[in-house]
């Protein structure tokens, strides 16, 4: 049994670049690990979802019923997805056991996730030529009981991977301790 | 690294029985492993496909995306999935590294499987209340090349779990051998 480690923000606020940082901790770690990230996901898992509040739930569904498998397994899975609507999160974090859903809110002000605009979305979204763009005509919910907070403007990479790497092998060694003869 | 074990047939080939009695063989020999089970999906995975051949196809390349993750990361994944298409599955076996998909044809022959008809759906089918049905009204490809062919009629559930098990832990002795410092 592991976790999964879900990052949720606005786009650009930083969430892939975090998880593959993480990955690259874990690896030095030889944790084994999965990152199953949001837009990576859309050649097999989520082809054809578009930006609905009802594609978006599909999306966080199947993606964290995949990484509840994957952490139930002993896979700890590393969830870069935008999620926006708190529900749908609520609903993810109710299919994994208790303490093994671990959200991490990328909370990156809007400002700063535009003047980054890894994709040109928000330039785009600003010039009306894209609709539905999380943060601008469509609503991000901040999440209201994250297990943790992440500021990567204030933390930069290195420290915002830390700030994230040393709850959760906290979290997993609790958790291990809890379950002493873990098994299925 | 371990294996998937992909189970096609016609519907009431007995797919998911085998993958039940080989997941109990399994457990008793603690080998960490996880069901697929292509009706089960439907509630997270593949909720809202239906059985056009598009909808089977992206249905197949879900799971099967989802089973090249579990058996990368060491657990054995047993899928019990309809599959009428050749090119789908091929497209499945490619998604692996070599060796790692053994494809089990269940090839109970449809007179048999009508005959068991668990969901009743033949019965539905040869009323015309039920369209699209895999045998029916609707093709199913046998595999080319299928890693292993078990006919349930003549084996019973009890050799024919047997007969997939054998290869099946073959395979995994083999390619663990292959790879003596396997590591990711």
């Amino acid at each position: 049994m592991s976790i999964t480690v879900w990052l949720t923000g606005l786009p650009s606020a930083g969430k892939s670049t975090l998880a593959r940082a993480l990955s690259e901790s874990l690896a030095r770690r030889d944790l084994d690990h999965q990152i199953l990230d949001g837009d990576e996901m859309r050649e097999y898992l989520t082809a054809g979802l578009g930006f609905s509040r009802q594609d978006r739930d599909t999306n966080v569904r199947r993606i964290g019923y995949v990484a509840s498998l994957l952490s139930r397994h002993g896979i700890l899975t590393i969830c870069p997805v935008i999620s926006p609507y708190q529900d749908a999160r609520d609903e993810i974090r109710a299919l994994h056991d208790p303490g093994r859903f671990f959200e991490v809110y990328v909370s990156t002000p809007i400002a700063e996730c535009e003047r980054r605009d890894v994709k040109g979305l928000y330039a785009r979204a600003r010039l009306g030529e894209l609709s539905n763009m999380t943060g601008i005509d469509d609503p991000y919910e901040p999440p209201r009981n994250p297990d943790l907070v992440v500021d990567t403007v204030t933390l930069g990479i290195d420290l915002a991977t830390n700030a994230i790497l040393g709850p959760v092998l906290t979290r997993l060694d609790e958790l291990s301790r809890a379950r002493p003869t873990a098994g299925n």
